[in-house]
Order: C-alpha cells, then sequence, then structure tokens
C-alpha cells in the first residue's frame, strides 16, 4: 500500500456530547504525529459548512496541552451544523465545491464525527470522491448521546449522558422523598426516536433509587394506561417516579405536547408545544390531587463533561484516534465502531463498519429489553449498560471550577 | 458549670441541601463521642414532626461507616418537614407536647437542623423550656441553599448548590453555542426572596463561560428592560444566556408568572403559574425571532451531591459539630453562624448568635453587590463566593454510581 501524502481536515456534527472533543483530541493527536504522511492537519469549523465555507483552522499550531485538555471539554470546539447535502444524483453543486476545495487544499484524509446524519454525509462525499477519481480517505467517527448509530455495539457520547442520568435520578430520587406528603415527579429525558436515554434511569433502580416507571419511544405511548400504573404505585408507596423519553407518540403516532396541542396556549397566546414532562405533570395533577413536579434533563445530560463516564471519554479518544491510524493505514469509506465479546468481562473492540451500511439506519433498544407492560427495561438493558459508565473522567479545575481547552483557531488561508 | 446528662435528639427541617446530612454526621458522630453526658443519640423522623409524633431512630445503633457515608449523601435522611408552630402565646399545645415527649425520653439536648422557620422554631422551643423550668440545651445549626440565614456569613448547602450552578452554566454556554444560528437561553434558579443562588451563575462569567445578564429579586424586574437588555447582546453576539430567579417580582410585586397568569393556561385548561423561565422565554421567542430555550436548574441544584464543594461539606459537618461540642460545655439558645477574617485570605470562623436574633430575618445580597442598572453583579459578589466553592468532595462511588448512607433507623420504643 502506497503512502497517501497530503493534508487531514476533521470536523464535527449534529448535537454536542460530553466527549466530542474527546474525538477530536484522538483525531488531533494522530494526525500530528503521523508526520510525512499527514502534512497539515486542519479543523473544520462548524463541520461541513466550513469545508464549504473553506474556513479551516491551523491545528498544528495548538498548544499540545490544550489539545489534551479537549478530552474532558464538554461541547463541540470547532462549532457544529445541521446541514444536510443533498442527493448528488439530484444536486451535486455542494459534493464539486467540496472537491474543489479539498483539491485546493490537497486535503487526503477526512474525518467526520456525528451521529446517523452526519455518516449519511460521509457516505455521500466519500462515494462522489470516488467518482470523481479523487484519492481521498474518508472515515467516520461515531457520536451521538442517542445511542441509535447502526453498526456498533454503542456510541461515544451516550455512556456519559446515561451516566448523568443515572446520577442525577439517584439524587433526585433522595430529595424527592424528603416530605411525608404525596408526590409524583416526571422526569423527562433526551432521545427523540430511540429510548436508550431514557432506558438510563433505571441504573438509578437497580441502585435502589430511581423511577418506578419508564416509557421509551420503542413502546406506543397511551395516557390512561401511564394513569393506571402511576395510580396503583401513589396508591401504594405515596410517591411515584416516572422517567419519560422525550419522543414517546401514541398508537396513533402523535408526541404527547401535540395530543395537548390545542389546549395548551403560552403566555402570550400562542399554541404551545411544550415539554413531555410537563404535559404529562399536568395531566397527572388534574387526575391525582397531590403534588406533581416536572422536571427535564434539559441540556445538561449531554454537557455535563464534570460527570463524564471515564470509559466513554477513553472510547471516544480512541474512536478518533483509530479513524486516524486506519486511513493512514490505507483503509477509507468506513466508520469506527465497537463490540464487546458475546461472553465474559466488557471489553471494547473496533468493528469497522461500511459507512453505505451505518448511513440513516437507526437503531432502537430491542423490545425484549423493555418488558411486556412497556414502562420499564429489563435486565438485559443494565448488563449492556453499567460497563459504559464506569469510571469518572476528573476534569481540568481552576479556582474549584472547570477549565475547559482554549484553542487559539488560527485560520488557514484560503 | 455542671454536666447536663441525658439524650439527645437531632431534626432536619426544610428544604433539603447536598449537605444537610453532613451536619447530621457532625451532629451524631460527636454526639455519639460524648458518653457519660450524652446516653442516647436519637434522630427525629421528619423533623419536628416526628418529635410531636415521638418518632425517634436509635442514632447508636447505626453502622460509623453509614454514618460517615451521611456526608455525601443528599436530601435528608431523617426526613424533612414544614411544619410551623404557632405563636406559644396563642396556642401552646404543640409545645407542651415537646415538653411532655423531651421529659418521657430525658431529652436534654436538641440539636436542629434548618433555614428561617426552623430556626424560627428552635427559639420557640428554646424559650418555652427555659419557662418551664426544664433543663434543655437548644441549638440550631444553619441549613438553606437560599443563604438568606442572618447572623452568619454564609449557610451550609448554599456553597454546593453555587458551585453546582457555576459549572452547570459553563457547560451549557458551551453547549448553548455550538451552532452559528442565534440563539437565546433563559436559566431560572431558586430563590424566592433572595438572589444568591442566581448571582452564583456569575462565578461561571467571571470565569469567561457565563450569563451575560442576572436578575435577583433584591431588583424590582423590569420586563421591557430585560428585553431591552437582551436585544443589546443579542444584535452583538447572536447569543444570549439570561439567568434570573424564581423569585424576581415587578415593582408592583408580581412574580413573573403571575404577570401573565390570565394568559397563560395549562394542557388541561387550567390556568397555569408556570416557570418564570419558561414565561421569559415565551416573552423573548414573541418579541425576537430566534430559538429561545428555556432551562430550570430544578431540584438538581439542591441535591448533587456529586458536584459539592468540599468547603461546604466539611463545614456544614464543623457546624454540627460545634452545636454538640458548645452545648455540652453549657450553651443553649444559640445558633452555630459562620464568620470570616475581614482581611487576608478565607477562613472559616465560628459566630454564635442567639436565636431570637436569627429567627425570621432574612439576609438578601446587598444592593451595592449588584450593579447600577440591576442585571449583572459585581466583583464583591465573586470575592465572597468564589472561595465557598473551593475542593472537590469525592462521593463514594460502587459500579461507577454513588453509594449513599444507608441508615437501620431503628426505632425507639415510647
Amino acid at each position: 500500500m502506497s503512502k497517501l501524502i497530503g493534508n487531514a481536515v476533521f470536523g464535527q456534527s449534529g448535537g454536542p456530547t460530553s466527549v466530542i472533543n474527546a474525538s477530536a483530541a484522538g483525531v488531533f493527536t494522530e494526525a500530528l504525529r503521523q508526520t510525512g504522511v499527514i502534512e497539515k492537519v486542519y479543523g473544520a469549523a462548524n463541520g461541513i459548512v466550513g469545508i464549504l465555507n473553506e474556513k479551516f483552522y491551523d491545528i498544528g499550531q495548538e498548544d499540545p496541552a490544550e489539545l489534551e485538555l479537549l478530552k474532558t471539554t464538554p461541547s463541540s470546539a470547532l462549532g457544529s451544523c445541521r446541514y444536510k447535502l443533498a442527493d448528488p444524483d439530484v444536486d451535486d453543486t455542494d459534493y464539486k465545491r467540496i472537491l474543489e476545495v479539498f483539491r485546493k487544499h490537497n486535503i487526503r484524509y477526512f474525518f467526520y464525527n456525528g451521529g446517523n446524519d452526519s455518516m449519511d454525509t460521509c457516505n455521500k462525499i466519500s462515494k462522489f470522491m470516488q467518482k470523481a477519481g479523487y484519492d481521498c480517505r474518508v472515515m467516520g467517527v461515531p457520536k451521538t448521546v442517542d445511542n441509535d448509530l447502526y453498526g456498533t455495539d454503542h456510541c461515544p457520547g451516550f455512556a456519559s449522558a446515561a451516566k448523568y442520568i443515572a446520577t442525577t435520578c439517584m439524587e433526585v430520587y433522595l430529595d424527592a422523598r424528603v416530605y411525608d406528603t404525596g408526590m409524583i415527579t416526571v422526569i423527562e429525558i433526551m432521545g427523540r426516536n430511540a429510548g436508550w436515554l431514557a432506558a438510563s434511569a433505571a441504573l438509578a433502580s437497580y441502585k435502589g433509587y430511581g423511577p418506578d416507571l419508564i416509557y421509551l419511544p420503542e413502546v406506543d405511548f397511551d395516557l390512561e394506561k401511564m394513569l393506571r400504573d402511576v395510580q396503583r404505585i401513589y396508591q401504594k408507596e405515596n410517591k411515584v417516579i416516572v422517567a419519560v423519553s422525550e419522543g414517546v407518540k401514541t398508537r396513533e403516532g402523535k408526541y404527547i405536547p401535540e395530543l395537548v396541542g390545542e389546549l395548551r396556549v403560552d403566555a402570550f397566546g400562542h399554541k404551545q408545544m411544550g415539554g413531555t414532562a410537563s404535559v404529562l405533570a399536568d395531566y397527572l395533577r388534574d387526575k391525582i390531587d397531590c403534588k406533581v413536579r416536572a422536571i427535564e434533563f434539559s441540556l445538561m445530560q449531554r454537557c455535563a463533561a464534570h460527570l463524564a463516564s471515564l470509559t466513554d471519554v477513553e472510547e471516544a479518544f480512541l474512536a478518533g484516534q483509530t479513524a486516524v491510524r486506519c486511513a493512514v493505514d490505507g483503509m477509507t469509506d468506513l466508520m469506527v465502531g465497537f463490540q464487546r465479546p458475546a461472553e465474559g468481562p466488557y471489553q471494547c473492540e473496533i468493528n469497522l463498519v461500511p459507512l453505505s451500511k451505518v448511513a440513516n439506519t437507526e437503531k432502537k433498544v430491542p423490545r425484549e429489553w423493555i418488558n411486556d407492560e412497556g414502562n420499564f427495561v429489563n435486565k438485559q438493558f443494565i448488563d449492556y449498560a453499567l460497563p459504559l459508565i464506569q469510571g469518572e473522567s476528573r476534569i481540568a479545575l481552576k479556582d474549584g471550577l472547570p477549565r475547559f481547552a482554549k484553542l487559539k483557531k488560527v485560520p488557514v488561508n484560503g
């Protein structure tokens, strides 16, 4: 295999996670080590948008200590985007532009970090470059708190969010039962189509301090069934905690806020789509006469780097590092996925997946991991998720507060 | 001073904090050491309610390792209450009952952990016992995330909440600016009458990753002024973060949800008082055409023991320990307060305050610590709060999740 000499570009795409920058650290440190093969290492501002706009940062000019700090800096250091490329058979303008930019900057290595949509982008670019006869190695680096990426046992970002959700549920559990009066708590957790994150609340229950009920988008949501579930537990315990995925839908395909869309009016007279938890809390308060509190874990669940899983941080780094090593070794058109041994203790093994297989396929929580009633998860989920949240990422601190990476972001002249 | 020999009871009152149980650990371990003076150490279930109902746990039967774990277990291990005693001149039924219970169980030491209302309770009980000629030493142990307790430089519970708020604001700051599109984030922070917690968001800004605007209940809230503040920053930066205390009120004395109470209807047709942040977000979305997100730090800010300030944990323990030592030394009718040296590095010194002085007096953020415009805090607040959030409380972990104290709660026979 002949060496492909040229420059490398890395971009971050989609919603941020606690460890997306750990993958960046993996790509950057490994790419900078590949002297004689990778000449310059660029970071694209706001993912593919930065490539289209030729907006690159010269990573070689960054302080290595700051690149190290990326491992514990949440969110997206280069900026992200939600730009979706057209089907190249319909409109290839963007692809031609990308090819033009790659040629101009002699980009021979393209690493793209993201979820389903980003792997689709990655795949389309890879195929276009091949068709155009432009020699460029394209590698996908997985990322999504939602954990719904096909072809990998799990996805960097998920475990840290799961650790945040489980830990916070445990703390809220204690807080929600200090008084001897009745109380119902409804916790809303991210996950539009897959319930991996909401299911993670079960890790808290496994420890004895978690939700009584968990509803995932994998099962049709039935408002009256939930009410009966809650009433049954409330009558016995006087306290109920419900964890619900923001993406639960009724049999008719309606999201919870849509269900009451016609009734809910915001403070300024607009129809309000509101949060799933707050609608369910309103509903329960209407039916059961007690204090009902809605809690949204909101952005915190995907950016709480102070509570990241060390396993996740290390695997995110590994994914970035592996993408570079594989590309330098001649591989292309692949995503770095993970697998674990079928038996014995957890171990993270690399599983390279063709980009075309990953793109746009969603992985959901298997139905058999959810109980028959559809209101909790089974032991299989605990066995799956528990190894992933092991270890504590000790973030760098100054004055008792996080010390995040500060990149110089030296622009590359076009 | 003759030794007062008898039993001791400790109760927890009001809303929980991350470190209320650290004070319990301080009281329990010190009281159990006072052999020959304190004979039995009891915990009251649900504060004063447990005393009225004669519901005590025998703390001497607890495993010392579990009492140690109380230091890092959030919320209220014995259970709390919001029960308010009557004015004894009007109705002394409860006081007579407490005296009866104290006599029956030979309670000679009463330690009560709480905020303003609880110190009022403590004070009234103390005065009643004195009047009745019953020899009982009564000591208040301060506790409130709100930090509004009179007679102490600061209050256990506040610093850990402040550390959570500052750290989380920093993480949310990064998350809220990953896309290059406009975005406004409104963060709601606890504090009904005093703005100490909302002000803590400024610690994040001091580090360069915090809110642009902070509104406290100490300053009359003007909706249109806030809109102008937000617009000014949005036009320049394209991103705005607003931190707002749940307790901000207009000049006319109306809370924000009340302001729009007539317009806001919940999903089931009820008038909805809703959250301050969500009402402000609705308002801003109506006026400025961009993504506006409301975030409530909700219960998490007061129960996130995994992110507690070590300074706070140690001081909470110290407060409990000191209460016992002082009582055994013959002191009574006091609250354990803190003070710091007027100059030089921060140090926590004990300041004993008569209960009658503490009861029902609220301490607010000084107006001169807030900027003239009333939309941020000055450097004095940073100098005040920063030393309090130093050090990380390393919670005990098992399987990557918190290992909370498990008390046996052996009932004391009545």
